[in-house]
């Protein structure tokens, strides 16, 4: 975290910013290793161009930021403190501030307006692309992390596959999901697992409900867990019982989609030039207007951050990023298919995090 | 929801405020019955004091937006146009705003920044409190709904109770109520379930972990579901297999506190009074140092939200508000007890919603 905070320092330095302020949850996690959600109390990391960090925290929360590894300063108030007093001691207690730094999509109006009565007249300007682009490649530890959590995600689909049964709600399978995933020790999903039936996998924006599971049914598994504090992502589609010639030709075209896009996440290339390796696929299928979203996204401490992975990204991919893979096709009144991936660009290509099987699975109820 | 709006309208008047924006999730669904998680999307609704309502939304939520019932103006855009162009049309479309309200404390600071160059000059002023206010008192159908989360609720602890099983671990229990739940048709819990074993329970902010239940142990569950846009919070505390004199004294000294504070709420009644009430039961017992917290909150939309039930507060209870009270006494090596009813103001005093048994329970862990 040392690194981190004082690459955040250099570029203070380089900007002419004197301090700023990071509030959000998941930068906080990202600067001092410590998670926690505030709810209403003010929380934040406080850095600065020419001075050490220092963190302002309920007291209660002291004991849980130093066991998570932060070891500078920390300022700490109780619930009949106002720190917003704190926080102008803080600021008081340095250089004249003219230029101050916070992370302007995350950070509520009423907190700026508390900063500009303790900070009269001084710049605001933006952190957000900052700690974007400092989150964009992941080092060893994150991504043995990452690893981790996509196991976790392989498991989800696996317990899903063997739970399907004629009748069951959509709700019913993606409960049995979680349930056996927090029997090993996951205390939370990185997103609200989806699992979708038949017509109702042909949105690709689905909620699962009570929805009953019927022979010839497509079945959507998109989950994923949070694992120490970083997120895993994985789509896989199955048959129920049996399928159609269609339907098979539609999995083979998507599959063929996800291969591709897999294979043009290479070091050095063009981001948008993965969304379209694997969109020509299924263009050329005849699919292209059932496939309305993007080819996938960064993953990290949020499920879906930075690049967003869309034919217009000029962007380089760069050893480290983590991404997902995810081609779909959407045919209203029939079904979906979408098959998804977690990956990290390597030195000489990519390494798939996410292994469960891709092969198309017909899974027979009547077996059983 | 034209009521909510023309109060909206009506305050805006009032205030000589010539427009607002409503932006947070919570309070567009109160305002609209349309539920959304925008992401990064720009979704809001603008209100006027001398025109009607406006709601901005992507493209592909204005079915969703219809059939959630709004029959106002709709101004849509999809992903390659910016949308505060469009913002900008419908501000310049009315009279000059000198005076535009926002959510002060959910609205980010990116969001005014481009408020600010559309609005040149104009000042900001709050609407936080406004809505505050207005969710305070709920209708009958609020109510109706709550009733029906409070119900699910119960249905949690019973199956949380009936699971119990010596060395299951608390995420295993948890999973388990959080499955049968979704069964029901429960697609989301109103925050995340607490389970809690033995010492961990003596932490009032504890976290469910691998920790495994054993002979002796308090059991308290903490949960709630999110039904029809609406929340419910129970605790209840059991013991398993066996119970000490020392816990039967702490079980019922918090089983009297919460029946007093329960009695505290009356309309007209001081809402500080109810946490006085319930906390001279305790500190009567000599358990006033293992009280750290407020008797309780408002409940509706959000699982917590207006009023802060302390001891400070001085509002008047008024009917319609749905409020919990929750006393505890959690002793450090311990372990903790919490008793967390959910109940309605009515004209002659409450009604508690959440109806699963409060008498001390001690489950056979043999029997099974």
């Amino acid at each position: 975290m040392k690194e981190r905070l004082q690459a955040l320092q250099n570029f203070l330095q380089e900007q002419h910013i004197q301090g700023g302020l990071i509030t959000s949850r998941h930068n906080i996690f990202y600067l001092s290793q410590f998670d926690y959600d505030p709810h209403e109390r003010f929380v934040g990391i406080f850095v600065f161009a020419n001075r050490e960090p220092i963190f302002i925290t309920p007291s209660m929360e002291v004991q849980m930021l130093k066991e998570a590894g932060w070891n500078k300063q920390i300022i700490s108030y109780t619930d009949s403190d106002n720190p917003w007093s704190l926080v102008r001691d803080v600021i008081q207690g340095g250089n004249e501030i003219n230029r101050f730094a916070v992370e302007k999509h995350a950070i509520s109006y009423f907190y700026i307006e508390n900063l500009q009565q303790i900070l009269s007249g001084a710049e605001f300007v933006s952190l957000d692309d900052k700690l974007t682009e400092m989150r964009l490649v992941k080092d060893d530890n994150e991504v043995a992390i990452l690893r981790e959590a996509a196991a976790f995600a392989d498991y989800g689909v696996k317990v899903g596959i063997e739970t399907l049964n004629e009748g069951m709600t959509e709700l019913e399978l993606l409960g049995k999901i979680e349930y056996e995933l927090k029997k090993k020790g996951i205390r939370e999903m990185s997103f609200s697992t989806i699992v979708l039936f038949g017509q109702n996998a042909s949105n690709p924006h689905g909620i699962s409900g009570e929805n009953k599971l019927k022979k010839g049914d497509p079945v959507l598994f998109d989950l994923g867990v949070k694992y120490k504090g970083y997120s895993s992502d994985i789509t896989r589609t199955v048959f129920y019982d049996r399928v159609t010639s269609e339907f098979q030709t539609i999995y083979n075209t998507v599959l063929q989609a996800n291969l591709a896009g897999l294979e043009a996440c290479q070091a050095g290339s063009r981001i948008g030039d993965v969304d379209i390796a694997a969109r020509n696929v299924i263009q050329a299928a005849g699919y292209g207007d059932f496939f309305p979203h993007r080819i996938g996204h960064g993953l990290g401490i949020d499920v879906h951050e930075s690049p967003s992975m869309n034919d217009a990204n000029d962007g380089i991919l760069k050893p480290g990023m983590v991404l997902t893979v995810e081609p779909g096709i959407y045919v209203p009144g029939l079904g979906g298919i979408r098959i998804e991936d977690d990956l990290v660009i390597t030195e000489k290509g990519c390494e798939v995090l996410t292994k469960f099987s891709k092969t198309m699975q017909v899974v027979k109820g009547d077996e059983r």
